[in-house]
């Protein structure tokens, strides 16, 4: 493989340090995903919120010049509504403010570097509520760079159309707090590791309370026994490649706008 | 005004210690709003955020027995697409850190003085995300109290009815990130404030762009010049009253559902 | 009113952001009261710190280009000998990083927004040895702007000449540290809000022993059992007048001086 | 020298570990002195905030059983109307975090180790509004060790009666804060320390304005060129070893008020 | 694979959190691997602090009944004398205390699971000033759980005998602070992964001083042009699986000491 | 004494402000020791990590133009296999953020004073890790000034030649992390402060198991008895002056390598 090829394709994490200090040159940018490790019901991995923005990362890649760092594997808190909360084996979770740290410092060395389009990139839902804030205090600390520009995709699923919408959720959207080791997890993982999922033990299932607020400690009746939130059994691997398509295309267009203009 | 009276229609600022001790053993919660010194529009004053909640909460203690704690008058930093930004002159922010900070030691406080019913009510769309921690961790710096409950309301809005929400968005809903200074908080500082609104400059507007992803530092099309993020002129009094019933209604309920069995 | 009006006499929570705006273009600077939620005996609401150096701040606002911010309504932890301690109900407290945090985070907003004359005004006595680093640490984190000036005034009370003292304390000034719900705290509520004042319950009182050194965990003889510290009864809205009085001309005249050269 | 001297005679420092073991089964107690590397003047060292504490403690701990621990040496940071500010080369200063951290941390130490009589004598005037805080930190972080009890004395002088008064202030008393290296510290040195003084070098002077409140950043009329606040001059070797006689005593009864009972 | 399989063979990022359960319930243990993202000279890639010790850990696991957590893949700064220093595009790092925050949390989480054999396996040289404390505080912060043991290898490399030192290092060992880059970690990579390793890059570097002491901001001749800081070149495959075999049997030993009795 | 020998001779700790000020003016440079309250066996006292840095940057201090300022006295807290753990009494530990925040506001204070040579040296072996953060990070809080320049000496000793070696370990070489208590520190007080060591008590020692990683919480078989990890009885004042004399030049030629060129 080439030099070119390899910065192209490769995981940043992959190269060699001339490698990346030549992208940087040409004018690439970095892409972070942030996951966490997390139960995912009794059929996926606890690195479910990890390998999918990852993956989806590295094909906007593909098309564009963008470095894809190593994603932060390790994210904040599980809630009981919309990731099971902190109960379960496997979940192994940060402090909000252990993760606020962690992506402040890794924005501000992306910048040190030379890197001036910077994109952070969340699965995991309990996490969105302080990338803005870690993202923020690096700008803050390296005020005498004025000429980055960081992207922060918060939420990573576009607004699916209505038809779509119908072949994904044929009984009805559920909601994206809900969609845990559900439909659209479950059919992405069994589009790219399909001998990673556990398919004998998929199920559905659902907390015996759905509330639109919060309680802590987080009752029992909030939390499935499985782990899973909703619909697992919809999961398909067609599903799986089509929500893939549409989220590449997503953030590839994202990119575009804000950095490919 | 008799000692009861005082208890159940007075703030809890207003209350002498005694009767704060009086109430706790007589089973009172306490309820404190979270909201935001922040620019809302041409219209409306900079403490929008913060009457409201408290306003609500006010009408809930008289049904119920719970105290209103002072309200968090201070809150998270206003983003561009939800709130207009940090760029308005009167809004005044906090880093998420100080905001946790805050509300920890605040509901610390609560269960050292005997609460063990807590509600954290927020209005401020930003502060959303953080407040949750800050709950986790006060319970974790208090394990040895373990009959304490917190319901932390992040989003006060029920899920209107449709026929209610045909009343209200005649013209569609925008979402909630763009109801900032707009057709609820509009109309509810018209029912409740109507002296406070300088109507004569109620007017609508948006951000140029209004992506679903955030972009810092936050670029100039993403802001609204008036600071209004939807159709402010679409607010009436009317509105205000109908909302403020169903608000309360809704947080009374979660006060009876967590607290009052 | 007119919009002139509102900026001179309406608290800056008040305002809509363009007035803010306008009234910073206009030299305006901006004062905020640093308080605290604490018992303050059986007779004076919990809001006692808050609203009285606001209340000052306004009346000086009358006079001077200033906007009164919201105050600071949560203040550092009550100590024994000089608000009774930890140990009453509604007294309720923040870690003192806390405090800094939020008023370090405050200034810095203010000088964002393009203050450059701001005071900070202190009424609780716990509060007064951590406000000054919380002030120069903003100005350390916005060394960037060198023409902005903080006036700290952590002890509100001007030194009142004899015949004032003698008039305020006929039977000998016992100390500012027992002026806690005391002489002049009484007064200046029964001058303000006499119908937020439970008379009947003014008693005076005193711990049994008040040593000058603090003992930590706090002693049970240090308390008052009331709260009170000193001599409450000899409290009377006419004190409370003169007071009034001569607090706001002594903020008035120290604003003059730093400010109004 | 017998082991028991040493234990009554040296500093903790000197101390091999166990004669501290000894000394704790033997029920001592521990003193800490909390200072400041800051300007006293062109005729004092740096040091004076150090040693003057610490050297009353070692007196105290020749009648009663406390072991006095390496002082604290770097205090926070000077302000202008009573140490001269942070303009003067050789003052050295901590954040007041910093400095709360430190006192936190060895205050859990002494409880670790068995301590349960513990002291906290401060001497450096800025020190003092952070100290209280540490504290209780720290016995908050010790919940588990209930029988320890902690004395903080935060200002280390008693009340001189009228007749030392006049001896140490023959033209009257111009207030503790302004007592930076005047009076009561030049007297002590030169009864302490003659040879450590700058004879030569002392001088009245003070600063063009003291006000009762702060600026900041610190104006140049605030501070006194010299770093001397008051009247250096008017210092002695015999009012020195007054003060110092005083002071042990004051300390010594605190010590046996709260501990030797 | 049957589900036992799973578990011996399998990362734990790769489970369901119903096997990680059942490994708890089973006795399994887990360990975790802390790297870096950092520049290995011209010819190793970035991750090369993170899949060696990762792949060392599986190995372990083969054996004995741990489950490896996903590493940590950024670790503390690069320093001019150990890793060439912060100024090589690629190496991307926290600050000290994030890094310890992450590793503290991390290890709470581990506990709260119910894991009681914990392993911290450190590969980055930098990294091992602080994960000490993290630990620590990890334990105190869950001084509830008493059984819980963790075993720290701040460095990975067992002492090797004389004829192995022979083999390694024919012409010398330089030491093990500029083994960066070098014999073992090419010679590991190559072994373990040659298609990564840009072989015909592979040069021997030096800094042209290496001090025994560090300066900051580092100088420039403290850091070698490549990245590399000793000879790569006498890097082989050979002595990567003879290096590989003995660092597992080492870690393997440890375990089999600390939590196998 | 004249002025210029007071500054060449005295500690900075017992210069006069002027005198400092003058120093730096005159090309001064400034060193700081960091050390440790730590248990040192039963025959040395608890500060020896304090005294001996002192005493060798004091020596250094004859030939440079530097000051030596107040230690700090307190470190990071001792492990079991290089100081015997946190179980003495006596052992008084910080933090390591704690330690890594006093240095970093120290090392700025020393840059706002006007010090552009700047040397740390440390004798505390468990303070290695965490001094270098400490003074990347003050570098990073004052980068508006740009000459300034930090040694960090986190290991003291020079590499001895072998027939140094043979005279101090003349039974072979145990090893620095066991060099606690041992030869050296207890050679070098005896060479320094003979009447500070308990020389009766002086005897050897070592822990059941001193394996090559931690173990935590620490084994009991980590720890020797009595504080000492290897041969005291082997030291002598001979040994000690021979060290010294080494331990001067070593710092002496850092400095002059650094900063004297």
């Amino acid at each position: 493989m080439e030099k070119t090829d390899r910065v192209r394709t490769a995981a940043m994490a992959e190269l060699a340090w001339p490698e990346v200090r030549d992208a940087i040159a040409g004018g690439y940018g970095v892409a972070v995903a942030v996951g966490a490790t997390e139960q995912h019901g009794p059929h996926l991995p606890l690195n479910t919120d990890v390998v999918l923005p990852f993956d989806v990362l590295m094909r906007v890649a593909e098309r564009h010049r963008v470095l894809v760092a190593p994603p932060i594997a390790y994210g904040y808190k599980s809630r009981p509504l919309s990731g099971g909360g902190q109960g379960f084996p496997g979940t192994t979770s940060l402090r909000a403010r252990t993760l606020m740290d962690t992506l402040e410092d890794i924005v501000v060395e992306f910048m040190r570097q030379g890197f001036r389009q910077i994109m952070v990139m969340n699965w995991h839902y309990e996490n969105a509520g302080v990338l803005y804030e870690a993202i923020d205090l690096a700008l803050e600390r390296r005020r005498d760079i004025s000429n980055a520009r960081v992207v922060l995709v918060e939420n990573p699923f576009p607004v699916f159309d209505a038809p779509t919408m119908e072949v994904l959720f044929p009984h009805g959207f559920p909601g994206w707090d809900v969609e845990h080791a559900s439909v659209l997890e479950t059919s992405l993982m069994l589009a790219l590791y399909p001998e990673r999922v556990l398919v004998d033990r998929i199920r559905d299932d659902a907390a015996l309370r759905h509330p639109p607020y919060d309680v802590l400690p987080g009752p029992e009746d909030f939390v499935p026994r499985s782990g899973v939130l909703s619909r697992a059994t919809e999961g398909s691997a067609e599903k799986g490649h089509l929500v893939l398509r549409l989220l590449v295309e997503h953030i590839t267009e994202i990119w575009e706008t804000e950095f490919a203009r």
